[in-house]
């Protein structure tokens, strides 16, 4: 009986804190038939004269678009690291890509790539690599980006070997000496990659962090909404891509 | 109409992720009066020969106390870094630092102590220091520990300056030159200092970190759930302090 | 008699790289009765005009004092970490500190403050830790600033744990989130905390970095010069006091 | 007059701090006739049970090979980062690593690779990056290892983008979970790459740190002998090629 009610309380205090925006965004995500990817193709051009404006303004930003590899996001890799729900967003990272070339933004890709030893993976997932085989091994199929994904000239690649793509990398070094002093976030997954990074680059003390929410994933819905709730928290910004790309 | 499906369907999710555990830890903790606190008088008291056996076992484990200032945890100090919830597990995190010592667990104050200027703070948090005072600023007393927590000979205090207790300190080296292979943390709050410093730790290869799930808190029962669940989708262990004890 | 020649092509290797400065400098301090402070209560001081328009220069600049505590310098503390040639230059890091202060430069104090058990020292120096007591322990004497130093509101402590100033600290953290791009560096010693701290911070990429030739010092003057080469060699800058401050 | 007494002082001072090893380093390295490459043709094969023996022993060290890069070391490079000195040491370094494989030593090949645009560069030498091209541009020649050194099955290839091995990379991660506890260095050049790893190894607590001295070069060879010293000084040991594979 009382079990009942730990529930309902908990179920009260989750409504409590879905504000609207959320339920928006879960309507359209899990019930309008699957598609989440913006219709772009009828927005009006800008001018010549709010593009120069613009620029000022994202010529300090950088675009992170991480772990976007087959072993993370394409379920034919049969990869043990394949993140549920990575698949659906690839559409709409690649948008966000598309839309971050536009504005001039710097696009940052950051991947994994093992050593075929597996020496410089966490231990915990040390035991995934053998005879040169293993997720993100570097050379392998499964450390090349999701279909679609192409790094173009400008572009940097960015390898990381933990969560963070701040962690034991050139990161932060690269940003901040390009003049960089926003980001914006896409990829994969939200409570482990995305949330690192996200963190650190708050503890790094970026201006502003957005985390595009729905070219983002986690393997469940209530995972990716809880560590979107706890960024907003710490001032992180999470639009919606047709609301970013506004 | 649609609205209510997607929140019936969010609110499944969430009832087949809460596992029997979870749903114990909430009834225990919000309906049965306030007290969190594990009776532990009538434990016996282990064998001296146990306990030689067991040392061995505890000399390669710390236990990091996390942010337990009067700043984050007593509601007196009016402090805007007060934590929700923070006061409640006051007894129970003293409680587990008596286990640990009984154990004879590396027991390591982790607090923040910042420059009176707030030169050391995270910039968005840079408006509360002015006039040489703001949360948790050396010397004062907001970044005295709560009441009931001392630091004993022996016992290691490590100052920090951002969310994660690796982040910019020399933690990791004092821990590694000193045989330390497994954490235990305990303290405040769990989504921002408590996840980052364990993420960090698994990022460091650290074999095996333990969350005492009724020694750590968040402003809300749904935050400390959710990241309980993630850090334990990452390897992490999450017992009760009761359980930890056995 | 081949080991004469060896020993005569060194010498003539030597003596083609010193410059004219280092000799000058060399014959200043060594050969002229111990007083290598520039002679300053002459200098005309400069109009307000003139200190205006240099505020916006220096306001970029931070000076880091480097271990100036008395285990380091003192030699009444028959500490094992003094350094041979330390205290003679007291009186001219104080004269540079001055200089900062007048010209309204960020003063950050960097000193070693160890954990009573050694815990945060390096291992190879661990065996001089015991009893509560060793080189530079958080509240000993020997961890006090030198006599005649002195830290003053606005000016900035920082705690290492290691040669480097930068290593395991929020040191880079607080001089770029204020605003510093280049650095000054005075203290102790040459070969191992200014260097290290000093290469650092070109891999740190600050625009500018100046270390005071005759307000830093190690063992012996060889040492000293050498390390002085090498640092002129990737960019550093190393003026005397009385260069510096024109 | 008084400058030839202050250059004679100066030289005194070298002389008592050369000793033997020094001396005989210089004569066979620099009045031998270019030659510096021990012979080792001659050398008793060890039994194999001496060989098992010492494999535990060896298991636990690994040997850094830094920087023998077609443009630090081949001058048909042209490139502006040569070290003079580099060349020649080429054949000792490819006979260190030959030893190190006989003993099973973990060989770590540590390379710059630098991002076409030099935007992972320092800044002061982002001037050398244009047109996709600059010193050690991945995937192009110069970033090439240097003749006659080729990279083996199990041997681990780690970018760094700064001087030092461990500044931003995985490299402690990658050899504290492979229980390395010493290390062997070679490759050029002594006071930057190779000083500035060493220091960075000893403050991260590395038991044993050894340069070999003829399997290191700099761009003169004094400049050379006064970072071994300064290396010397803080406990590293500086053996000959020669008296390593002993």
């Amino acid at each position: 009986m009382t079990s009942h009610l730990a529930l309902m309380s908990c179920l009260l205090v989750l409504l409590l804190s879905l504000d609207k925006f959320l339920l928006h965004y879960l309507k359209k995500r899990w019930l309008s038939g699957g598609s989440i990817i913006p219709r772009i193709s009828s927005a009006p051009s800008k001018s010549r004269r709010s593009m120069a404006a613009a620029s000022a303004k994202w010529s300090e930003t950088a675009m992170l678009v991480i772990d976007m590899q087959k072993d993370f996001v394409d379920p034919a890799m049969r990869s043990p690291m394949l993140v549920d729900g990575g698949q659906v967003v690839v559409p709409t990272v690649a948008e966000a890509v598309a839309v971050a070339r536009e504005r001039g933004i710097f696009v940052v890709w950051v991947v994994r790539e093992h050593d075929p030893s597996g020496a410089d993976v966490e231990v915990f997932r040390r035991h995934f690599y053998s005879g040169g085989k293993g997720p993100t091994v570097k050379g392998l199929k499964g450390a090349e980006l999701a279909d679609g994904l192409v790094i173009k000239q400008g572009e940097y690649k960015l390898v990381k070997t933990r969560f963070s793509a701040f962690f034991a990398t050139p990161l932060d070094s690269v940003l901040k000496t390009s003049g960089i002093k926003n980001l914006v976030i896409v990829g994969v997954q939200t409570p482990n990659c995305i949330r690192q990074t996200v963190f650190d680059a708050v503890a790094l003390d970026y201006e502003k962090v957005t985390v595009i929410i729905d070219a983002t994933a986690a393997a469940r819905p209530e995972i990716h909404l809880s560590n979107i709730r706890d960024m907003k928290n710490i001032g992180v910004e999470t639009p919606t891509l047709e609301e970013w790309r506004r």
